[in-house]
């Protein structure tokens, strides 16, 4: 089982971007942690980050020969990006969504996300945490 | 560790209810996924449904004396509970919204959670699994 | 034959309340009206009547063994639920939704209704002979 | 006891018109099932259709001297037409909307109706018989 | 100075039709009131009625070549017709919108027109005195 | 027959004032015409003017001991004001609403009135003869 | 003097629930507090509490044969019950809506209440006190 | 202790505005209800109306000094006015918001004020008695 | 190859009508033009124009057994005629919806068709040439 | 070079009105600040402040002849004034609208500016400092 | 004459990508039937591919020296783009926008689109043809 | 003090991008003007234009550690874009967001910037001006 974790605009400042939010871990610590997560669980992992809405595009379209599955934390793209939503669409293998804050109880428009209906699901509000989980979740819909 | 699990109304009926949208497994099934779960991850749990909103209501309140947290699945009253809400918000410890299908991608009014702003994060998508990553995802949090 | 008339909250005070949008005769009366035009049609009906929304999903729920459709007056829960709509999209006999006032000429919020979609049709307007007509209608859709 | 049916747009392709929606039942069998229900009923029936707003309008006004009550399916104009909305409060005599299809479960537009609040009442959703229905409810109500 | 007088759907029934709120004067009533305000104020006066909004639209096409304006009441399309709308553009000669009642004090949908902007100006509220107000408002324009 | 004329904010401007909206014709000049046309038709008349809100609102109230109506162009206060609009309502002398400019077809916020409700009707874009139609119309409404 | 005071849901948390907003009195002392200002007024008070909309409606009815008035505070079920709207439109003794917290300024949909067009009037925003100044509004009401 | 009641426009005309909505009492008759009520409490009050929305702001704002509290009813600028509520935020001294009528059921842009969020609490429906409640709620808020 | 053109309600003013928007091209000219390419392209065609809706609904309604395939322009009713696009959803040839002006730019009611999605697609902003490119369409979607 | 200064409602009392939105110095203090200002810049200046939204109308109209320019301050008037909008307009000196808070991170009413579009730009979020950069950029356009 | 033909995200998987929506052939086919169309009509064309908004951004400016006109379909970006739309606007060349399958019967957000009103017009529905439909507009609108 | 001038997509156009909302002067002119501003300032300043958000987000992001603020013009990403809003809120360093046209009087879709509340303020409509006055700002904040 081989996986890609698509990280949007912003996620690379973890740590040091509004703590209170996202937390005092930083991006090399997430990436850390998700290593040795899909280590122990026998998942080959890579992780993608970019601030550039057609990049992550790209990312998600290249994925569908090489990769199992995705799991993707959209960022800002989440509530605004048609294109990221029709990539997912567009490729076969399956995607989770994933969010570090609770993306439910912040500003109304975080509160939709054009990209969760292209996705199995979604995940919200566990801090870095979301990562294992849906890493966890797409390795039990793989099953 | 111990957990209640809510359940909202017409989950007794899964298995039998709209399958293509909550699957073939019934709720006794689930029952029991949920308890074989949390005995491997020494998690003491129970099991609570109702399809009344007043009884969730007192449900989540009776728990903060006997349980660390709670993963409750609203389903309709997620929408429309002003209630259930208030009583997440009212008690202390913390809760875990859960729910079976995709509500992204579903009817309009079923994108907007009432209830997820009181909890500390959502999982929805993954089928019956979502319990079990909604369990998983209390215990990291009360770890 | 046999079908299920659900009534929701407050139509037991038929008669008393506001009689120039519900009219005078009494919620008994209303029963009776019922049993009579099913003993003549050769349907055997029961009637049940609650106040509270889970109740009304219950008795939906238990409905899908003993009878072959039902025929429903979801009143005030028509506007708000979205438990009932999903016990009636849960079972698999046919209902009908019945009001006895006209709900487009009035208040904005009870021109539309969330359970109504999960119904074969919907009969508004004609006072207490709405239920004959229901009545009527789920019998030659069972035939 | 006189009355008139009114049929708006497209109706006349009843049987050959999205079948799915509209049932296979032509538009003359329709006339016929009317015309033999009135007999049975001892109510002088006469059926009327257009395609024109505007002579559903005249037909509307034409019958205030000439019938005891409409029975209508606007159709198309249903959500549209003031026009005939006017007509139908302009008249002293009773009208009952009626729809084949189920208006509360199509595309939100056809789920308000214009004309509705000046009739007694609306019946929806029970293929052609809703003919009947709205035929048996304006009997009802004229007796 | 010729001017052509149009009256939209329902309004031959003046005077039967929703006395409180169009009064109780008859459509003939009306015709011959603005004639013999024409005819004292010498103006060459046509009266045109129809409640078919093409009708109304070929009638505002037509006037372009005979009249040197139009008063008219477009009734049920004021609200809902972007043809009579597009017809009062395509002429050149100008256009005085009437009301009988005060539009701004009744349902919402009638607060908006979408045929006055093609127009001069608009007077609504002032019973059949609307259309003598308009006339002389129409001639003063043309003066 | 006396009445008053009430000019909102920045009518005193008239002339200087976006002469292509409002026309070149000055404040005084509109004065004139307005007293010209009160004499012809045997109606005594007094003019004021206002910038501020409230001084409208004591106007209107003072003017219903000494006046048998009112014309009112309440300006840009129109769309905003309800205590205007209460005004109106609390004095049991009609009033009508003009308007220099067709408001149909400028700025959305301008389509809707909220002190038109108050009045007997309203009658808007035909420029400084507004107002003498208005008074017309007053003078009608008052025989 | 008879009064029913109606406490929705959560309220039988008071003291221990978001003290910041609802303050640090509990609910055993509301209701003493409650009692002992009957008692000096001289008014016959009953206290009642659910979580359960539907025996909320109940308890409403149940109120009209025996109570003069009804003072209550429906909580969550503000914002969201038709059907407590109905019950108290049903009944024809007076009711008096209070909430604890000042509405206004919350969460936009606790601004609008379904259920106080219902009562007489509001009072909220003065803690516990709401309820004091609730039953004496009613008093002087009765009296 | 020594208040300021502020009273908005039109409420001068009490008795004679409306007296269906305001009642019959007048003006004058409530100035001294509340002087009465006042002496009897012990308070200190003086009462002070405007038609004026920027002398309102200025009352507001002078009575900060000399004032330990506001009842204020702002009456059509409630909905309306961001500077009045920029006024209450700006003094110190907390102000109770009244209405006489019961704004809930009336007009939809009755039902949100833009000053209560500046106020302790609103109080609104009991008619005159309205005030007095008020001034019993500011009292109880400052001891 | 055999289709049907229809146009919408004044079309038949081209040339005349808003010269700048739809340009200066007359009617004549414009069916000369579609003649020709029709001919060039081996396309049988006939050419409607009606202003009435009803109208333009019978001729869809009746090309269903003549013709291959119909282009519409449906003008004014494009944006308002449910009964036009149920026509269209009636036959089972398919349609090419074409617009002159470039509906996208104009007011905002023009940019949504209720037509449109009962067609196969839609061409609009290039004059008369819309016309050419809707057949050429037409002959390669039934090629 | 000869401008004026136009404060709304509530500027007055700056540095003791909430502090933490609009800072610790006083309307003096501002005033002083623009004088020393503009005394560098070889500017002429008057300041004028009124808690009056029609005698900010007149301060807008007045300085057309005796101005060569406005820098403005809305403040609470800025959302809600059509007013003082038609002023701007009126008068052909050109304005700069300016604000102390941010209004963009504020309140969903303060986001949206009636008033700004009748001025050549919008300077806010700086502090007293907008007064200075307003009257910065007001020279800048006037050379 | 030299056209640029512009391609937004994802349409480089044309085949793959939803072929139910978008068709089955490959985007290597459909640059294959647009050059052969080209040539046999004498046109020069480049086609260009991004995924990346600025990227697109970035062709349509540097077309303007190089080519006489624009196809583009933005695809995802054609419902977000403000960007896009502005870059349309900044060249003088004239743009085409067409797409693959029929927008108006698709989700909402997919029915208005940003970037047409900065073309001359729009082909949408027509499969891969449409980019043909819009080299045939481009280039009659060109001659 | 060392800053930073972004400048969004189409910016490098200037001059020759729609002049009459841009003005006639050219990017380089632009540049030159900030140049030579910020060195009489004793400002040290880089200027970065790019038309891709990723970019954008990219330049936001590496100014935290060189630079001590920010003066961005996001263009068209001001409206769209949560990604550059978060990349603002994530660096510690103050911005300042500034408009070339004045866009509270354009389309309604610039007149919310999505971007302006992670700013310290906007300055918006004095042309290539707005970029001095916006450095003028951030200097007179940082001292």
């Amino acid at each position: 089982m081989k996986i890609l974790v698509i990280n949007g605009p912003n996620l690379n400042l973890l740590g040091e971007r509004e703590p209170d939010k996202y937390g005092n871990n930083t991006y090399a610590q997430l990436c850390e942690r998700i290593k040795k997560f899909c280590s122990e669980q026998n998942i080959e992992v890579e992780i993608y980050q970019s601030n550039i809405e057609g990049e992550i595009v790209t990312a998600i379209q290249d994925a569908r020969n090489d990769f199992d599955g995705i799991v993707i934390n959209p960022a800002g793209y989440t509530h605004t990006s048609v294109a990221v939503r029709d990539a997912l669409l567009a490729v076969k293998i399956p995607a989770v969504e994933i969010h570090i804050s609770n993306i439910q109880e912040r500003e109304d428009f975080r509160k939709i996300s054009l990209t969760a209906p292209a996705c199995i699901g979604q995940i919200a509000g566990f801090g870095q945490n979301s990562y294992l989980l849906g890493i966890q979740a797409l390795k039990d819909y793989l099953s």
